[in-house]
């Protein structure tokens, strides 16, 4: 299924300049002339700058990298060579947020050569209307071939002391709140910042993760981010705070190196987004136009998937993966079939038969069963090798029958591949795993990396990592595989290339809010930082937000009323969408859940409505597959009026619009189950405004009505 | 086929003592009485002391085990419970140096429990008429279930300055000369004796891998080694040369722990054998007895090897493993049709086939060819991830036509795995690549991890690397696959367990001398040191000593002569063996040339005639499969006469004595290629004089005869 595409584009070469070496700098504008970057060499360093609007928003900033033993690729160049060219291409992603994407840039390679070894370096920059995207080349030639990266030298200098949204960097996770202060705050926030975790590395008091949100004084909104990892180790950014200036701060191995390359290659992009409007921000398509163009010949079988899954109950500590309370297994030693079962044990047959029947009745594709598979007593936090088999299911998981009730349904299970961080060991089994979901009629997988990486000594984010989370999601295809990948490294659209990447989590998601709760504005943050890079299984949904409800000993409480439940199926851009809560708490409000059946997975169409980082976001998106409009509003812990127009709809037709709101009175602390349902006849000249409380929100659907359908109605 | 074999065994279990905890001494005895072993708790300390024929070979040495954050296995012990047990079975190998094997000891168990933290820990002592194993055993239980290994404690007191053969401690690395001296020189001459490999670590100027072989003063000889290295990191020997005492010192990872654990488990056993006669370390069988019982239900496939093989002029650099001048490849997008081949590739059709028609004309079962797969251009030293893929042959070499030409010969292509130390890219591979063997008609694999392990940071004796090695030999077992492992741990007698793990390397071996030469006595010690733990692969054979004849740009001479490559084939046990000159050069001496023709590799008795560690071994060995024997001497660099008898054949039957020794005034280095032929009739009641001179030996074929057949032939 690997073969190159070929894709449609108009591709324009202009060679604007050959300068002779001795000339230092050259410029490059963005294709409507708002960004404006300036390269040139600096006694021999190569810097960049970059301007939007004529106002400096990057200030000289040097490039480079430094190699093992005290080699650098940073200083002491010259320019050999450079080259200018325009590139506009318009394509269509197997599932997205839009139909078709513009890749829209104009770009400026220069060739430099180091003076004493001979070293050829490029860097290739594109600037698109959005901002920049950056990257070093590594032609073949004589003097470089294998070389081991010791730490990236990228400097990004700040203009000023922005605010940011930011969390620590770490080798190992990103399941922190964010926190949003100035950069000049971030070392004093630093330690709170970090909240404990099962595998962490956090490695400096002024280390930040990307995607970095940030906000000049001057109301401009700045991003930075990577895109395109292949074959190289995530970027943190390390601030120094008393200039301002980030430098990127790659992720170690086990020894102490950064990432190990032979010519001819490449880093991953570095990107730079800006603009006046946050929604611009979101809406910006740079990361996946960095990417390569899809490698699959046939993606047919590719799909976006709505899905349940027995596993809040697990979160939330109701039950149990494990079938029994052992407290260490030895696979194929421990005969599973003469321990004594816990008694608490979800993923058995009965209760995903009935989650199978939930499934089919409400219109979802797929169930996901965690917990399915031997192993589970000791899986946590134990350093354990060979800690799963992928291939043996617990005595009370029957897997053909369990495969053909799904089937008899329309249904398909979801499958969980747990690793526990223990790489090899998923690696030895993969083809079997693959080829057991196939034989099973499984066509996706969550996986996930909790727990230190083994080898030990790895982490999450190194260069041997990242090179397994896309072996995996490659050899998937071979299988007609979609991966959901958890406690992966954060995506940087590589999607585009490998859509059967359908998400990853990566971030701080839904389990937290059973684990102590996320931060009120959480998901008015998340678009802007973990989702620059791709689609997030936030897995939301909960309706029933006290805890303690499905554990008398946990005493979490899920901080978000229930309407902005709801608005998250819109906010918070995935495929691969889960309805989170337990069929029996959704049968109580089949009103509210009613949004959730409804709203789509693939969108024709995005808009941002109304956006400000940490305080709200209002999408807008059309189904890929009929003319309904969907939108979604997550509001922070301010109460705040939203308003907005409907003028995106076609004009000329009415809309039924569903308006499910916070009630009066609602919170999402004191009462967050109150919500009201209203419907209207709207068109593209209707407006509304809807109050949002703290931690509220609202979804509305926008089913294309028939002409007289909608009379009695109210209209907007 | 790997099912748990039912042995035949006697075991009688008697309980001796049962003592309560306040009884701190425990007694045990060899069968024969030889050997004494007590074991107490000194002061909480778990103590153990041998004696040999009542006198100290092993003074009161401490026992335990150092775990991560500063706990320890090794003080605060109680005995809780003792049993002793005898032990006597006869079993027979697949393969081996005996028909039969005889398993019998004396063995005792004690029961400790660590006061403070109700931790369990039993120690097992099995003795046996030759020496001592033991092994530290952790049991299911409540206090201790997943732990670290910080390094193991324990400790060999030696009772003198005993003269030693070793080498240098090392993590990656046994491919050193030996050097002998006394212990207390080891320190002094550790420098010398770590010459340059491409991946070594040698951990301190007293550290010395195991087998260790000793000669006291008294001229004991004691032999200190490991059995059943399986799920654990390799022992090596730290010396305190204050007071002659070894203490283990395993292998780390790439963060400087030894082993990770899940009780129930065990470590390897720690043995030593001692006995006045140098030749009773040879024939000792406790490194087999301690392995578990073969492992797989179907052996039939299992079968010694004799081969030949295109590797030698590359070695000598004759020729190229590589098929082009190329700086660097990546397997996939390089295009080694459009490549200029550097014509000097020796993988390639016509070679090969010269190569198989020998080994037909010869009687050898395969042909080794090295090289015959994209990605040798830049394999070496370049830490190159995806280095091999296994599969893919260079344009000259065509893999199915070359199977179909061996099958026509009889006769098989032997496999060669290069990995490059590329651990995880092998395992990816792994089961293609032993597909492809099965799809071309080859049933056996030399594999080879040159280079710094990647992982990067992990060694090729720490736990990680050890158990991917068994990895690849029970993977291999599904595929009808025999293994030949060059650069991994040196063997611990898995071969027991796993009968097609054939042989390895991990040494100093034949190559070496192309490489510079190895020490003239090298071959009358590795039998004392590396082949304590099982066969190796040595690849005798050499009849052009002087490699300048195959290169002139290597004056490497082979330091030996033509009648001392011979007797390899008898001293340097393998079930796999090779002939590793090249046919050309055989030619020229069919007559010595007969000798490595008639050599068998399985026998069914051993005996060993002379033995001097250092010095000079004689054996004398029996064919499995007729009533021949064979004889081989490897002399040091004195001039020698080497004296034996014949009484070992047969009574009343008469031999065809084919002597093949060192001709008048032969050595090594001025006229390694004088040798002499002579044929004699010789009995029961023979005996035999031969002069061998420095880097000399002889080899004998006894064949039985009928009666009558030899008279006219001189009678020894």
């Amino acid at each position: 299924m690997q073969k190159p595409m070929k894709t449609m584009m108009r591709y324009i070469l202009i060679i604007l300049l050959f300068l002779p070496s001795f000339v230092m700098a050259q410029d490059l504008n963005s294709p409507n002339g708002n960004f404006e970057l300036k390269f040139s060499l600096e006694e021999g360093k190569p810097t960049y700058q970059l301007n939007y609007k004529q106002i400096a928003i990057i200030k000289p900033s040097s490039l480079g990298l430094g190699l093992v033993e005290e080699e650098n690729l940073s200083e002491n160049f010259e320019i050999i060579a450079s080259e200018t060219a325009t590139f506009d291409e318009t394509w269509t992603p197997v599932w997205g947020e839009t139909s078709t994407i513009r890749n829209y840039y104009n770009e400026l390679v220069v060739s430099l050569k180091q003076i004493e070894t001979n070293r050829l370096m490029n860097i290739r920059f594109r600037l698109f209307n959005e901002g920049l995207g950056f990257r070093y080349e590594f032609p073949q030639q004589e003097h470089l071939t294998y070389f081991t990266i010791k730490e990236e030298k990228t400097q990004f200098a700040m203009t000023g002391d922005h605010k940011a949204w930011w969390i620590a960097g770490d080798y190992d996770t990103q399941e922190y709140d964010y926190t949003s202060s100035k950069l000049s705050e971030i070392r004093g926030l630093m330690e709170k910042a970090v909240t404990p975790n099962v595998s962490q590395a956090p490695f400096s008091e002024t280390g930040v993760q990307t995607a970095l949100m940030m906000k000049s004084e001057k109301g401009l909104y700045i991003n930075l981010h990577e895109a395109a990892l292949v074959g190289y180790s995530a970027m943190h950014l390390e601030l120094d705070d008393e200039n301002m200036v980030f430098t990127s701060h790659l992720t170690p191995d086990a020894i102490g190196n950064k990432a190990y390359m032979q010519a001819p290659t490449q880093t991953p992009w570095r990107t730079i987004i800006a603009s006046e409007k946050a929604g611009d921000i979101l809406l910006s398509n740079m990361t996946l136009n960095l990417n390569e163009p899809v490698a699959y010949e046939d993606v047919s079988w590719i799909k976006p998937v709505k899905y349940i899954g027995v596993w809040w109950e697990m979160i939330t500590g109701k039950s149990s993966w494990a079938y029994a309370d052992l407290p260490s297994v030895k696979l194929g030693e421990t005969d599973y079939t003469k321990v004594e079962p816990n008694g608490k044990h979800a993923a058995n047959n009965t209760k995903v038969k009935r989650y199978i029947d939930f499934a089919a009745e409400h219109g979802f594709d797929q169930v996901l069963v965690e917990g399915w598979n031997e192993g589970w007593e000791d899986w946590f936090d134990k350093s354990k090798d060979y800690v799963f088999d992928f291939l043996t299911p617990y005595p009370d998981f029957d897997v053909e029958a369990l495969r053909d009730y799904a089937k008899s349904k329309g249904v398909k299970l979801m499958m969980h591949h747990e690793t526990s961080g223990s790489i090899r060991n998923y690696e030895r089994h993969m083809d079997k795993a693959y080829q057991f979901m196939v034989d099973h009629n499984y066509n996706s997988v969550k996986s996930g990396y909790v727990g230190d990486i083994i080898p030990r000594g790895e982490h999450h984010y190194g260069q041997w990592a990242v090179n397994h989370y896309l072996y995996a999601v490659k050899k998937a295809a071979e299988y007609g595989v979609m991966v959901n990948a958890h406690e992966a490294v954060r995506p940087t659209g590589l999607r585009r290339t490998y859509p059967n990447l359908l998400a990853n989590e990566s971030a701080r998601g839904t389990e937290y809010e059973a684990f102590g709760g996320n931060n009120v504005d959480h998901t008015t943050i998340l678009p802007f930082t973990r989702q620059i890079g791709g689609p997030m299984d936030y897995t939301p949904g909960i309706f029933e937000t006290d805890v303690s409800q499905y554990n008398p000993n946990n005493g979490s409480r899920v901080r978000t009323t229930i309407a902005r439940q709801l608005a998250l199926y819109v906010t918070m851009y995935s495929p691969l969408q889960m309805a989170a809560d337990l069929p029996e708490t959704y049968n109580k409000y089949l009103d509210a859940f009613q949004f959730i059946k409804d709203v789509p997975v693939d969108w024709s169409e995005t808009l941002v409505l109304e956006a400000e980082p940490g305080d709200f976001i209002t999408y807008a998106r059309k189904d890929k597959n009929s003319n309904n409009w969907f939108v979604g509003r997550t509001n922070d812990e301010e109460e705040r009026t939203s308003a907005i127009y409907f003028d995106f709809l076609e004009k000329g037709k009415e809309y039924l619009a569903i308006v499910y709101k916070d009630g009066k009175g609602a919170h999402w602390e004191t009462n967050p189950k109150a919500y009201e349902i209203n419907k209207y006849r709207v068109n593209s000249k209707s407006k509304i405004s809807i109050d949002c409380v703290p931690g509220g929100g609202y979804a509305i659907s926008l089913m294309e009505a028939e002409k007289g359908e909608l009379k009695g109605l109210k209209k907007l």
